[in-house]
């Protein structure tokens, strides 16, 4: 540690006005009731909980963050382990459900190398294992004497699950199965806690019975030794290195040297092999294992509203304690200089990112209303009879559209709100380098956000089809495209800038739009696939910023939205609905005219007027709005987006008192006595 | 370092076809002539300098990179400080010029601890001291005894250099300045070079004489003990921590407690105080300074191109390597995983990339021209009398314009880059996380981007009224918008898509049309500077980006580009010039026609038929496009962007065999002797 600052420089402060007296006018000057609004978004239970569980994290010293952003890879890793090690206990201790350790995991705010083991390796040995075999390993997994990991990814395979290479071989002779890496590339790879943390492994591989393959399967595998935790012999396991971010994790590499494990290792709730014949077990029903993949992306759509809102947190409060030059138009020298955040530059880059934490946050809501509903459904199988009621595809090609989008919103923002804070958005101690480094990863795990827009193309053109065959329309997407097809002859004149529902028709009217010209291209041009994945990724995008749109207004009209809030709230919420939907509609506007959906002159207006009328009204808002997303300092852990505004002294006093460059040990010149002296004294390298 | 791969494990090899194979395929279908096109580049002499200074630090141990990725923040400053000095021994030993000496470094491809030494420090010593101050202090710079930095923005001030807040203030009985830091937010920051390896700084402070401020002015002031490197008395002054990226340099902070320095030190060859009568001698000639600003801003968008070309050489070579999934139109099962460059959405990411490489480039180029004969101008003044002659406001706004626009694609284009590399871009082994890290600061220093642009606008405005008032049109600008004055009532019918002339001035109508259109905002409306700033941005991106694309056409039309080139990579060079251009065209479309640049049909077609042609003209020779770059793999360090394809045994190697992590001696549960079993036995933390 280096030495405390000298007397003199403890005795300075920053120059005035002050960021406690800035935050504080800007607080004094709106009406935006935060404490309703954050329980709005939060609810006052999970509220409540939240302070507790910080209040027992922040009394722990494993916890302790101030080393954080000076630790290397290793020291990195050391500490998650003892945190991880440490919150399991603490679970324990005050006998967490699974929504407070996931509280707890967040208010933590880094990934965890046992994350992967209470994820997906539980969940995994639940869902596909038989009552035998939750006996066998389950059970030992959440005592965590089993610490596992979900092994899918190779070397040379991502997203094409089909490609694996690692093969499970069925042995009649003993009835195991011999699991193998046939090539380099079948090494598994990016797999989370398998790097350090891991004895066993969910291992999907080939199954190969007879000379015939059989597709991906899941085989349970131990890997290291229960006692010394070293490798088990013929496998071959480590950390794969250094990442952009995601450092805390111990993402790992796994080699089989023809590996046998028992029968009873293939987790055969769904499909398997029949020990006695060695025939091929059917699966019954893929879709379970299809509602699990929609579940997470749905989790990702929801988070993505808070993973940006802590970027734009701290970028919204910085930019209000920031000064930089006085304003051009202003005679007056004695004005002194602008709050950063009065540049509507400024406003433009942050007020509708401000604007999406919103939008996204309420998308990710009905998301997961949709998915509950779905999982009503299928476990009332009755329900399920009619056709209008299969909402599955809606529910996956939903989840596919939005995880695509809101999560490259998210990290895109992110990057948006490190810039608006100028030199200092570089510092490690602004807090969002480091979490827009971890969430990056989010854009291509869980179905590549490219690749999954083929998926909503899919299902848009399917509709499309099923509209134009006259099958009656039984869902939200039906009705549009039925409705354009309708209406298509007479054409819209929506009014865009003064009727809110008309906002949303029109971003309706432009999916329908962009789904029947790719429909012609494929149908009736005939053009590939491939030729058309440009189209699908625009169409797919034109959906998303659809859904969040319509959901962002549903909940404007919503009595409950309008019992729970005080009007000059709703007001302001109104605004930022209008500032997310006319932002996408510039941004996108040849689609939107192209379309027929608006005229130029309307975008026109929209773009001028409109918006900075609209960034002048939430300007003296936006750090109320901000707070209202009530992130503890604890959790932001920036110097930058403190609540108190004392960002300087903050940034100065982790630079210069905590350091450990500064520490008075760190010799720059260890190989001379005296400075070196160039070409004078070339010293010994 | 980690025990070596088993036996089994060497055995193994990446499944086929090979990476080598698949790029000989590339090289062998394409007929650019790589090495035509590299000279047209770099030119011969430069590419036979740079190889042999590539063997000169190949062959030194301390520039050995294989701990780069895995370094923590102090072994990474400890091996640039090390490296730093053998770059100056090795500079003697060889007699390196100074490209020779920026050649080393851009191969080494990190920042260096005295990288503000020798730029700033020594150019500010130069270009502002007088002949005695050569004498006292740079020629102990150039001797490398005393090191130094630029010690200018502060805590509390980056852009506004007005706004500093130390002081220097003159004492008339002694004949000394004092040097002082009054507030905490008046610490310098981010000074580079500072925070561990510099001796001295030249301290940009306000000069205060009897009480009144005259401006920012340069002090030399020493700062460490020459013999011990401790800091001297009332001098604070350490490292600001870690960053984003550039984490090999020691960015500083520095707080003066009423240090003394004499007269001499205020360096005074523009303007200083007469000792005798403590008055003060205005500066002379300010334009000096400004060509400073302008040559570094020029030297950034010539980079921008290869700064880009090394994301896209890595992502072009590895979407080639890397394969994934079948074609879905593909009837026939045999004919494997596609090639991942071969989808369309993956060339519609990185095609236009590859594009903007060259057409960076080109600009480069051409900005440097512009400066040189602003040079030679301003040398022989004669020639500078009459008032066409005058280039420096030119100068001036297209070097802020081309660096804001130049420095945020190579910026963004990187992540891009990164991304279209799957999941594997993600690891440090991609070599563009760490690079599109520490490059990230160009969007901000010198000029933040968005600031910039307001330079952008206050001249084209002015030449826009100067237009108006009826100015001859002395430059290209002024033509430019003089034509559209001319012809707006007729209106402009470009034929954008057939000819190339036309699509260059579809360009630089639309300029000309935001530029009045700002004009009218301002002039007659009498709108506020602060509420045109979005629009003002806006029409410097236009600006940007009809320069690079005039300057692209202009390179093609180049009699010496024909004379080297021949006509099959010609060809090649004008299918991306079109790329380029159309592909900016789209994603600002709706600027294009509402300004009449160009219709909506035309966009349509560039949209859909005209770009999907382009990317698959330009697919087979995306290879050899970015071969002809001619990074040498050392510079690179990337295993995904290998010249041989072998990426997979790379990665893996780097992984296993070099990953500190995957040491044997690093326990993940130390604190017990058996694996950590939570709830049963917890143990001590």
């Amino acid at each position: 540690m280096p030495p405390p600052n000298p007397d003199w420089v403890k005795a300075l402060v920053p120059s005035g006005p002050h960021g406690p007296e800035l935050l504080e006018q800007e607080r004094s000057k709106s009406n935006v009731n935060v404490n309703q609004l954050a329980e709005f978004l939060h609810t006052s239970q999970v509220l409540e909980r939240n302070a507790k569980i910080l209040e027992i994290l922040q009394a722990h010293p494993v916890f302790d963050k101030s080393q954080n952003y000076f630790n290397g890879r290793i020291d990195k890793i050391k500490a998650a382990l003892a945190r991880a090690k440490a919150l399991r206990q603490l679970s324990i201790k005050h006998q967490w459900s699974q929504e407070e350790y996931t509280a707890a995991n967040d208010l933590i705010s880094e990934p965890t190398p046992y994350g992967l083991h209470a994820s997906m390796f539980l969940k995994t040995l639940q869902e596909q294992g038989t009552p035998a075999q939750h006996k066998l390993f389950l059970e030992k997994a959440q005592n965590y004497e089993y610490i596992g990991c979900y092994a899918q990814t190779e070397l040379g395979h991502g997203s094409n699950v089909r490609g694996l290479e690692t093969t499970a071989t069925w042995n009649q002779e003993d009835k195991t199965f011999t699991i193998h890496s046939p090539h380099l590339t079948a090494s598994k790879w990016w797999i989370g806690s398998l790097g350090k943390a891991a004895n066993h492994a969910v291992v999907i591989a080939q199954l190969v019975i007879n000379g015939k393959s059989y597709g991906p399967h899941p085989f349970v595998v131990q890997i290291r030794d229960l006692k010394t935790h070293k490798p088990l012999p013929n496998i071959h396991v480590g950390d794969i290195g250094p990442k952009f971010g995601y450092n805390t994790m111990d993402n790992g590499f796994l080699l089989f040297n023809k590996i046998k494990v028992p029968h009873i290792n293939l987790l055969s709730r769904f499909s398997g092999v029949d020990p006695d014949t060695g025939k091929y077990v059917k699966p019954q029903n893929p879709a379970l294992v299809y509602g699990t993949m929609t579940y997470i992306r749905s989790t990702i759509v929801l988070q993505s509203g808070s993973v940006l809102a802590r970027g734009v947190t701290i970028a919204v409060r910085y930019c209000a304690v920031r000064r930089q030059f006085q304003d051009r138009d202003s005679t007056n020298d004695e004005h002194g200089e602008n709050q950063v955040i009065d540049y509507t530059m400024v406003q433009h880059r942050l007020l509708p990112l401000l604007a999406a934490t919103y939008a996204l946050h309420f998308t990710g809501r009905a998301m997961l209303r949709l998915y509950n509903e779905n999982q009503k459904r299928m476990a009332n199988p009755s329900s399920a009879t009619s056709s209008d009621s299969d909402i599955l595809p809606d529910l996956h090609a939903t989840s596919c559209a939005l995880k695509a989008f809101s999560s490259t919103v998210a990290a895109e923002g992110l990057e948006v709100c490190r810039r608006a804070c100028g030199g200092h958005g570089y510092s490690a101690f602004s807090g969002i380098g480091s979490w827009y480094a971890d969430y990056l990863p989010t854009v291509t795990w869980e179905g590549d956000n490219y690749m999954l827009t083929q998926q909503v193309a899919r299902y848009l053109l399917k509709s499309a089809r099923g509209v134009l065959a006259g099958k009656p329309a039984s869902n939200d997407i039906s009705r549009v495209l039925a409705e354009f097809i309708a209406r298509q002859d007479i054409g819209a004149a929506f009014d865009i800038l003064d009727n809110d529902e008309d906002l949303v028709k029109a971003f309706a009217w432009r999916v329908a739009f962009l789904t029947f010209e790719a429909l012609k291209h494929r149908d009736e041009e005939k053009q590939s696939w491939n030729s058309l994945l440009i189209d699908f990724w625009r169409l797919s995008t034109a959906f998303a910023q659809y859904l969040i749109v319509k959901n962002f207004y549903e909940t404007l009209q919503d009595e409950t939205t309008k019992s729970s809030l005080d009007s000059s709230t709703t007001t302001m919420l109104r605004s930022l609905f209008h500032l997310f939907a006319l932002n996408y509609l510039q941004s996108h506007a040849s689609e939107f005219f192209t379309s027929g959906a608006s005229t130029v002159r309307q975008i026109q207006l929209a773009r001028t007027k409109r918006t900075l009328s609209l960034l002048k009204e939430i300007r003296p808002h936006a750090v109320k709005l901000v707070d209202a997303w009530k992130f503890p300092d604890w959790q932001l852990d920036s110097s930058l987006g403190r609540y108190d505004g004392r960002v300087y002294e903050d940034m100065f006093h982790r630079a210069s008192e905590v350091n450990p460059l500064n520490d008075i040990t760190f010799d720059p010149y260890p190989d001379s006595s005296v400075l070196f002296q160039g070409d004078k004294r070339p010293s010994k390298l």
